[in-house]
Protein backbone atom coordinates (compact mmCIF):
# COMPACT_ATOMS: atom_id res chain seq x y z
CA UNK A 1 0.00 0.00 0.00
CA UNK A 2 1.45 2.92 -0.96
CA UNK A 3 2.88 5.53 2.16
CA UNK A 4 3.91 8.90 1.56
CA UNK A 5 4.38 12.46 2.87
CA UNK A 6 1.24 14.63 2.92
CA UNK A 7 0.75 17.70 0.90
CA UNK A 8 -1.36 20.54 2.30
CA UNK A 9 -3.59 18.94 -0.47
CA UNK A 10 -4.26 16.11 1.71
CA UNK A 11 -6.25 17.82 4.97
CA UNK A 12 -9.86 17.83 3.52
CA UNK A 13 -9.31 14.01 3.31
CA UNK A 14 -7.60 13.46 6.42
CA UNK A 15 -10.15 15.43 8.68
CA UNK A 16 -12.79 13.57 8.41
CA UNK A 17 -11.67 10.69 10.50
CA UNK A 18 -9.64 13.02 12.59
CA UNK A 19 -12.48 14.46 13.22
CA UNK A 20 -14.55 11.47 13.94
CA UNK A 21 -11.75 10.14 16.56
CA UNK A 22 -11.16 13.02 18.18
CA UNK A 23 -14.49 13.40 18.84
CA UNK A 24 -15.71 10.17 19.91
CA UNK A 25 -12.83 11.04 23.28
CA UNK A 26 -11.38 7.61 23.33
CA UNK A 27 -7.86 7.83 22.38
CA UNK A 28 -6.64 11.37 22.19
CA UNK A 29 -5.94 14.25 24.73
CA UNK A 30 -7.51 16.81 22.37
CA UNK A 31 -10.83 18.33 22.90
CA UNK A 32 -13.33 16.49 20.83
CA UNK A 33 -15.06 20.05 19.94
CA UNK A 34 -11.60 20.82 17.94
CA UNK A 35 -12.60 22.92 14.99
CA UNK A 36 -11.13 21.71 11.80
CA UNK A 37 -8.58 24.79 11.67
CA UNK A 38 -7.66 23.95 14.90
CA UNK A 39 -6.93 20.71 14.08
CA UNK A 40 -5.57 21.53 10.73
CA UNK A 41 -3.16 23.48 12.69
CA UNK A 42 -2.41 20.24 15.30
CA UNK A 43 -1.65 17.87 12.55
CA UNK A 44 -0.13 19.68 9.64
CA UNK A 45 1.86 22.55 11.86
CA UNK A 46 5.64 23.05 10.40
CA UNK A 47 7.01 21.35 13.07
CA UNK A 48 5.55 17.65 12.04
CA UNK A 49 6.21 15.69 9.20
CA UNK A 50 3.34 14.25 7.83
CA UNK A 51 2.11 11.02 6.46
CA UNK A 52 -0.65 9.08 4.37
CA UNK A 53 -1.65 5.89 3.26
CA UNK A 54 -3.83 5.11 0.37
CA UNK A 55 -5.67 2.06 0.09
CA UNK A 56 -5.61 0.27 -3.15
CA UNK A 57 -8.22 2.43 -4.71
CA UNK A 58 -6.55 5.48 -3.80
CA UNK A 59 -8.66 6.36 -0.96
CA UNK A 60 -7.08 7.96 1.97
CA UNK A 61 -6.92 5.84 4.89
CA UNK A 62 -4.17 6.46 7.46
CA UNK A 63 -2.48 9.09 8.51
CA UNK A 64 0.89 9.54 10.57
CA UNK A 65 2.77 12.20 12.20
CA UNK A 66 6.59 12.53 12.83
CA UNK A 67 8.34 15.06 15.05
CA UNK A 68 10.20 15.90 18.07
CA UNK A 69 9.33 14.94 21.31
CA UNK A 70 11.19 17.11 23.04
CA UNK A 71 12.92 20.36 22.19
CA UNK A 72 16.90 21.44 22.59
CA UNK A 73 18.78 18.83 24.56
CA UNK A 74 16.19 16.08 23.75
CA UNK A 75 15.30 16.54 20.32
CA UNK A 76 16.86 13.47 18.78
CA UNK A 77 14.37 11.46 20.40
CA UNK A 78 11.21 11.37 18.18
CA UNK A 79 6.78 10.99 19.15
CA UNK A 80 4.67 10.00 16.99
CA UNK A 81 0.61 9.84 16.67
CA UNK A 82 -1.72 7.93 14.59
CA UNK A 83 -4.90 7.72 12.65
CA UNK A 84 -6.54 5.23 11.32
CA UNK A 85 -9.89 5.98 9.31
CA UNK A 86 -12.48 3.63 11.69
CA UNK A 87 -13.94 2.18 8.59
CA UNK A 88 -10.96 1.11 7.66
CA UNK A 89 -9.69 -0.58 10.71
CA UNK A 90 -8.49 -4.19 10.75
CA UNK A 91 -6.45 -4.47 7.06
CA UNK A 92 -3.37 -3.78 8.80
CA UNK A 93 -2.82 -0.29 7.58
CA UNK A 94 -2.18 0.70 11.36
CA UNK A 95 0.70 -1.49 11.28
CA UNK A 96 2.13 -0.76 8.12
CA UNK A 97 1.87 2.76 8.93
CA UNK A 98 3.58 2.22 12.57
CA UNK A 99 6.43 0.18 10.55
CA UNK A 100 6.89 2.99 8.18
CA UNK A 101 7.19 6.07 10.41
CA UNK A 102 9.44 3.87 13.24
CA UNK A 103 11.87 3.25 9.82
CA UNK A 104 11.46 6.91 8.90
CA UNK A 105 12.23 8.05 12.86
CA UNK A 106 15.68 6.14 12.20
CA UNK A 107 16.78 7.39 8.86
CA UNK A 108 16.05 10.92 9.98
CA UNK A 109 18.42 10.08 13.38
CA UNK A 110 16.33 9.79 16.14
CA UNK A 111 17.07 7.81 19.23
CA UNK A 112 14.55 6.34 20.55
CA UNK A 113 10.23 7.33 20.44
CA UNK A 114 7.77 8.17 23.16
CA UNK A 115 4.28 8.54 23.51
CA UNK A 116 3.49 10.56 26.10
CA UNK A 117 -0.46 9.49 26.31
CA UNK A 118 -1.27 6.31 25.00
CA UNK A 119 -5.10 5.57 26.89
CA UNK A 120 -4.24 2.23 28.45
CA UNK A 121 -8.08 0.95 27.13
CA UNK A 122 -6.74 1.77 23.59
CA UNK A 123 -6.14 -1.88 21.52
CA UNK A 124 -2.96 0.28 20.08
CA UNK A 125 -1.24 -0.78 22.88
CA UNK A 126 -0.99 -4.45 22.01
CA UNK A 127 0.40 -3.21 18.48
CA UNK A 128 2.62 -1.13 19.86
CA UNK A 129 3.74 -3.64 22.65
CA UNK A 130 4.07 -5.65 19.30
CA UNK A 131 6.63 -3.64 18.21
CA UNK A 132 8.50 -3.84 20.86
CA UNK A 133 7.49 -0.45 23.10
CA UNK A 134 7.24 -0.93 26.44
CA UNK A 135 5.42 1.09 29.30
CA UNK A 136 7.60 3.36 31.19
CA UNK A 137 5.00 4.42 33.00
CA UNK A 138 1.14 5.36 33.69
CA UNK A 139 -0.58 8.38 34.74
CA UNK A 140 -2.93 6.77 36.72
CA UNK A 141 -6.81 7.94 36.45
CA UNK A 142 -5.90 10.64 34.00
CA UNK A 143 -8.06 10.33 31.45
CA UNK A 144 -11.99 10.48 31.41
CA UNK A 145 -13.22 7.75 29.25
CA UNK A 146 -16.47 8.06 27.60
CA UNK A 147 -17.32 4.25 28.51
CA UNK A 148 -14.54 3.07 30.57
CA UNK A 149 -14.65 5.73 33.49
CA UNK A 150 -11.66 7.34 34.57
CA UNK A 151 -8.66 5.26 32.90
CA UNK A 152 -4.42 6.11 32.65
CA UNK A 153 -2.07 7.13 30.11
CA UNK A 154 1.14 4.91 29.16
CA UNK A 155 3.95 6.58 28.60
CA UNK A 156 5.50 3.98 26.07
CA UNK A 157 9.00 4.12 24.55
CA UNK A 158 11.13 2.20 22.26
CA UNK A 159 14.88 2.55 21.52
CA UNK A 160 15.26 3.04 17.72
CA UNK B 1 7.62 36.63 50.30
CA UNK B 2 4.89 37.77 48.08
CA UNK B 3 3.71 35.50 45.38
CA UNK B 4 1.17 37.00 42.43
CA UNK B 5 0.20 36.30 39.21
CA UNK B 6 2.32 37.55 36.61
CA UNK B 7 1.18 40.47 34.11
CA UNK B 8 2.95 41.02 30.51
CA UNK B 9 5.06 43.99 32.36
CA UNK B 10 6.83 41.25 34.35
CA UNK B 11 7.85 39.94 31.36
CA UNK B 12 11.50 41.86 31.12
CA UNK B 13 12.48 40.88 34.47
CA UNK B 14 12.05 37.26 33.77
CA UNK B 15 14.05 36.64 30.62
CA UNK B 16 17.21 37.12 32.64
CA UNK B 17 17.08 34.09 34.14
CA UNK B 18 14.88 32.52 31.82
CA UNK B 19 17.50 33.02 29.19
CA UNK B 20 20.40 32.03 31.43
CA UNK B 21 18.52 28.71 32.60
CA UNK B 22 17.64 27.68 28.96
CA UNK B 23 20.89 28.90 27.35
CA UNK B 24 22.89 26.51 30.20
CA UNK B 25 21.11 23.89 28.54
CA UNK B 26 20.89 21.57 32.14
CA UNK B 27 17.70 21.59 32.77
CA UNK B 28 15.20 22.12 29.96
CA UNK B 29 14.18 20.55 27.08
CA UNK B 30 13.79 23.59 25.18
CA UNK B 31 16.41 25.10 22.26
CA UNK B 32 19.04 26.82 24.60
CA UNK B 33 19.50 29.30 21.79
CA UNK B 34 15.71 29.98 22.23
CA UNK B 35 15.21 34.20 21.41
CA UNK B 36 13.25 35.99 23.56
CA UNK B 37 9.96 36.45 21.51
CA UNK B 38 9.65 33.07 21.27
CA UNK B 39 10.63 32.53 25.02
CA UNK B 40 8.18 35.14 25.85
CA UNK B 41 5.33 32.95 23.72
CA UNK B 42 6.30 29.46 25.58
CA UNK B 43 6.03 31.10 29.02
CA UNK B 44 3.60 33.53 29.03
CA UNK B 45 1.32 31.87 26.57
CA UNK B 46 -2.45 32.76 27.01
CA UNK B 47 -2.74 28.87 27.97
CA UNK B 48 -0.93 29.33 30.67
CA UNK B 49 -1.22 31.01 34.32
CA UNK B 50 1.97 32.46 35.15
CA UNK B 51 3.43 33.44 38.41
CA UNK B 52 6.24 34.96 40.03
CA UNK B 53 8.02 35.61 43.52
CA UNK B 54 9.96 38.96 44.47
CA UNK B 55 12.20 39.31 47.35
CA UNK B 56 12.30 41.50 50.06
CA UNK B 57 13.66 43.90 47.85
CA UNK B 58 10.70 44.21 45.16
CA UNK B 59 13.15 42.03 42.73
CA UNK B 60 11.72 39.74 40.66
CA UNK B 61 13.45 36.40 41.62
CA UNK B 62 11.62 33.55 40.36
CA UNK B 63 8.56 32.20 37.97
CA UNK B 64 6.24 29.39 37.27
CA UNK B 65 3.66 28.45 34.94
CA UNK B 66 0.68 26.28 35.35
CA UNK B 67 -1.14 24.57 33.11
CA UNK B 68 -3.28 22.18 31.27
CA UNK B 69 -0.69 18.70 30.39
CA UNK B 70 -3.53 17.34 27.57
CA UNK B 71 -6.61 18.54 26.55
CA UNK B 72 -9.89 17.01 25.93
CA UNK B 73 -10.11 14.18 28.61
CA UNK B 74 -7.05 14.88 30.29
CA UNK B 75 -7.41 18.21 31.28
CA UNK B 76 -8.15 17.90 34.69
CA UNK B 77 -4.09 17.24 35.09
CA UNK B 78 -1.75 19.69 35.74
CA UNK B 79 1.50 20.40 34.27
CA UNK B 80 3.85 23.36 35.78
CA UNK B 81 7.88 24.98 35.11
CA UNK B 82 9.49 26.48 37.09
CA UNK B 83 12.40 28.81 37.25
CA UNK B 84 14.48 30.56 40.16
CA UNK B 85 17.17 33.02 39.36
CA UNK B 86 20.65 30.91 39.56
CA UNK B 87 21.77 34.25 41.68
CA UNK B 88 18.98 33.73 44.10
CA UNK B 89 18.95 30.10 44.88
CA UNK B 90 18.98 28.15 48.13
CA UNK B 91 16.87 30.91 49.74
CA UNK B 92 13.77 28.89 49.85
CA UNK B 93 11.86 31.08 46.80
CA UNK B 94 11.90 27.46 44.91
CA UNK B 95 10.30 25.48 47.78
CA UNK B 96 7.48 28.71 48.34
CA UNK B 97 6.65 29.10 44.84
CA UNK B 98 6.23 24.80 44.21
CA UNK B 99 3.84 24.96 47.58
CA UNK B 100 1.80 27.99 46.07
CA UNK B 101 1.74 26.10 42.84
CA UNK B 102 0.66 23.09 44.17
CA UNK B 103 -2.31 24.74 46.36
CA UNK B 104 -3.18 26.86 43.08
CA UNK B 105 -3.98 24.01 40.76
CA UNK B 106 -6.04 21.92 43.99
CA UNK B 107 -7.91 25.09 43.78
CA UNK B 108 -8.35 25.21 40.18
CA UNK B 109 -9.73 21.58 40.17
CA UNK B 110 -6.58 19.98 38.81
CA UNK B 111 -6.59 16.12 39.88
CA UNK B 112 -3.00 15.60 39.85
CA UNK B 113 0.42 16.95 38.49
CA UNK B 114 2.24 15.54 35.78
CA UNK B 115 6.26 16.87 34.92
CA UNK B 116 6.59 15.08 31.74
CA UNK B 117 10.90 15.62 31.66
CA UNK B 118 12.68 16.38 34.52
CA UNK B 119 16.23 15.90 33.90
CA UNK B 120 17.48 12.68 36.21
CA UNK B 121 20.66 14.82 37.46
CA UNK B 122 18.22 18.51 38.15
CA UNK B 123 18.38 19.02 42.12
CA UNK B 124 14.85 19.71 41.49
CA UNK B 125 14.17 16.31 41.42
CA UNK B 126 14.53 16.08 45.64
CA UNK B 127 12.36 18.76 45.65
CA UNK B 128 9.61 16.81 43.94
CA UNK B 129 10.21 14.35 45.63
CA UNK B 130 10.10 15.66 49.05
CA UNK B 131 6.48 17.73 48.38
CA UNK B 132 5.19 13.39 47.49
CA UNK B 133 5.93 13.07 43.43
CA UNK B 134 7.25 9.94 42.56
CA UNK B 135 8.91 9.13 39.59
CA UNK B 136 6.46 7.57 36.99
CA UNK B 137 9.13 6.41 34.50
CA UNK B 138 12.58 7.32 33.43
CA UNK B 139 13.14 7.95 29.20
CA UNK B 140 16.45 6.52 29.29
CA UNK B 141 19.62 9.01 27.69
CA UNK B 142 17.02 11.21 26.45
CA UNK B 143 18.83 14.40 27.61
CA UNK B 144 22.28 15.72 26.22
CA UNK B 145 23.89 17.08 29.39
CA UNK B 146 26.54 19.22 28.49
CA UNK B 147 28.23 18.34 31.64
CA UNK B 148 27.06 15.29 32.40
CA UNK B 149 26.39 13.24 28.87
CA UNK B 150 23.47 11.52 28.10
CA UNK B 151 21.02 11.08 31.13
CA UNK B 152 17.28 10.13 31.71
CA UNK B 153 14.00 12.42 31.57
CA UNK B 154 12.07 11.73 34.80
CA UNK B 155 7.85 11.76 34.35
CA UNK B 156 7.48 12.56 37.16
CA UNK B 157 3.40 12.28 39.26
CA UNK B 158 1.77 13.94 42.20
CA UNK B 159 -2.18 13.28 43.17
CA UNK B 160 -3.45 16.92 44.52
Amino acid sequence: MPIREAGADDWPRIWPFWHRIVAAGETYTWDPDTTEEAARALWMSPAKRVYVVEDETGDLVASAYLTPNYGGPGADIANAGFMVDPDRGGRGFGRALAGHILAAATAQGYRAMVFNAVVETNPAVQLWTSFGFTILGTVPDAFAHPRHGRVGLHIMYKAL
